[in-house]
């Protein structure tokens, strides 16, 4: 499928929803943004870059902060020639997951390793433990995320996968970083607030965790970084810490750009106005990649929708259906619009047994390589051990450079 | 020189200052206290630890917390038989340390090295750049703060000598203790109110360098900590983190205690009511080790006292002469009264220079250490290199049991 872009003089998409449906039509954009509601597409920015993505980190010199660089968008799909730069991307341990970490993040996971020359994909176990955690549960999840990705097509002759806490390098790059970030910059960092809101103020892993962040991408010199809309910020924060770094000691870093996904947030099954979640106390409100064929049949006929029969999209006045759609399109890869012209003549019973029909097509194969997997403790050991090697192989000189600039050697 | 108790039931000095003086008179003793201005001294506990102090972790399990164990008070000059546990310390590297590092701390960690057969000292260059550095310098310090060290009578063959940011292990385990400490905690440290107030809040470094200073210490299950009075908070918050991962992962660190020098505070000679600092604007406030004769006269000679003319020792209303007779009686390693007795019959020009002479005598083995040992930088590397060394061998196997404990592996 070849790329398309918008045509004529910039556009000002008026928010993020606006933002992700520009790039659904135009899979390789650049975009810069001035506010969290203002955002400006460089289309004629976006064309000589289409080959020469090298060009990237100069752009961004020009942008004048407070303006971000942002966005290459890219549909899962759109599977190009390979690309410069190096991806990084890293997911918590939290065992196996669920649909929506499938298609938000780790279907977008595995074309990336076919279009980037060098891509890392990390288990992040010590961001796991800004929560409580039960060790042997821990131990185990790391395992079973582990087989997950691989059963989800990561292919570790392709991408390094690796276990973040045996990679010394993240922790001590953050503590540099974290001498060179102000308090309050993390204080208004929305997951922060949020998230603290709830555990009455937490933990300092838990309120530093974005320099952590900062540490893995920028450990590894990555130029690319997918990313969920909630995670933009600290991408800026990210590239802010790139930037102070490189004026204080010498360009080192590349800005790191976001790679945003344009596959809608899969919802919870039993409250389609919050994201399918692992932690949800309701089980029936989300689907894991290890569901059974009954189970994601069940999951799906109990699904919440509402007194329409027919089915349509409109995630704004009916978003349990429209959530139902949006899974249909995603695991059948096909478009909104052809999942609802499947759905025509159906009520929304029949058209649940056609969802959970696709969904049980999709994952089984997945499920029944993470039993195999699973079955091998061994060898996912061996595949992480490997992927920790390549990853230090990396990060050391870069370490050991950051460690001269700053003085210590 | 022997050990002597306080006899009788406990007592309650008044506040910290009485405590320093009641352990002038009481080498090893074991104290609790309950809020910063009430303290207990066991005596009774104290007599049967003299030459038992592994008895030490299970006295504090009985403490009931918020109650602390807070020290065993040891003059410099006490040199028993070697005791058991292992000390840890720290020192930043400011290049060469001025006469209050000295006589307020090194000088008692040369003495630690004959009493404990475990001594680790550290130059925590990753604590140094909570502040900013220029990297060059900071190099140069480093290396001058090693030869400072070892001219002072550090003996690499006794005490592990090492550089804190070449053994990553430091930063790993902060990261984990940071998951176990929450946000007030360290808010309401005093250090982080004054220092936080002067640069409109700082780093994220400067927040949480007590949470690295308790992997410092913890990393090597130490179990003494020599520390000045404005550190003990920080040695609490060490004391709960300890207490916290034993509790949530089981027993493996001991709560390290405090080693309280007897040395009074050396002041500033341009500002007796201020400690004497390196970062002190007057050059005329503070005598570097490496000062030459004539500065020092000239220095002492300058310093600020008042218009009595004899000399007398009254902290409170005569802080300039005080400071004077307390720099006196620590180089010529005499009493108080001692010192007070040979200024006798000497107005103050004329006892400013008796303890000149005094300083002079003292430093001038020091200065000509510190010149040799700088003209040898190899030399310097390689004794930090053997350090690291060492302290990698005893920080990896602990680190290691961490991360199983914590479920990374």
């Amino acid at each position: 499928m070849g790329s398309t872009f918008l045509p004529g003089p910039p556009v000002l998409p008026p928010n993020f929803k606006t933002l992700i449906n520009a790039l659904t039509e135009s899979p390789l954009s650049l975009l810069s943004f001035h506010s969290r509601r203002s955002w400006k597409l460089h289309s004629k920015m976006a064309l000589p870059m289409r080959n020469n993505l090298k060009h990237f980190p100069r752009f961004i010199q020009k942008l004048n902060s407070p303006k971000r660089l942002l966005c290459v968008g890219l549909r899962p799909e759109n599977k190009e020639a390979p690309r410069s730069g190096r991806v990084f991307s890293g997911i918590q341990p939290t065992g196996v997951p669920h649909l929506g970490n499938y298609l938000g993040a780790l279907e977008n996971w595995v074309s990336l390793q076919h279009q980037y020359p060098s891509v890392l994909y990390s288990i992040v176990d010590l961001h796991s433990i800004t929560q409580p955690q039960d060790p042997t549960q821990l131990k185990s999840n790391i395992l079973d995320m582990a087989a997950s990705l691989l059963a989800c097509g990561i292919n570790p002759e392709k991408a390094i996968l690796f276990q973040q806490s045996q990679v010394s390098e993240h922790a001590e790059l953050s503590w540099i970083l974290g001498c060179l970030t102000s308090m309050p910059r993390l204080r208004h960092l929305p997951q922060w607030k949020m998230k603290s809101k709830v555990k009455n103020e937490g933990s300092v892993g838990l309120y530093t965790y974005p320099v952590l962040q900062a540490a893995d991408i920028l450990l590894y010199k990555s130029t690319h970084v997918p990313v969920g809309e909630d995670q933009v910020q600290h991408l800026e924060l990210v590239q802010d810490l790139a930037r102070i770094f490189n004026n204080r000691y010498g360009e080192l870093f590349p800005e790191p750009c976001a790679l945003l996904s344009s596959t809608q947030k899969v919802k919870s099954l039993r409250d389609p106005s919050a994201k399918m979640s692992k932690s949800d106390p309701q089980t029936m409100a989300t689907v894991s990649v290890t569901d059974t064929p009954d189970d994601i049949t069940l999951k799906i006929r109990r699904a919440v929708t509402d007194f329409t029969s027919e089915v349509t999209f409109d995630p704004e006045t009916r978003p349990g259906v429209s959530n139902l759609v949006n899974i249909h399109a995603a695991v059948a890869m096909i478009s909104v619009q052809e999942a609802v012209s499947q759905a025509r003549g159906l009520d929304t019973g029949a058209y649940k047994k056609l969802v959970s029909d696709a969904v049980i097509q999709r994952l089984t194969p997945i499920r029944e390589e993470i039993e195999r997997l699973r079955s091998d403790r061994a060898h996912l050991e061996r595949v992480l051990a490997q992927g920790t090697c390549r990853a230090r192989e990396l990060a050391a000189p870069v370490l050991a450079e950051v460690r001269q600039r700053v003085g210590f050697c």
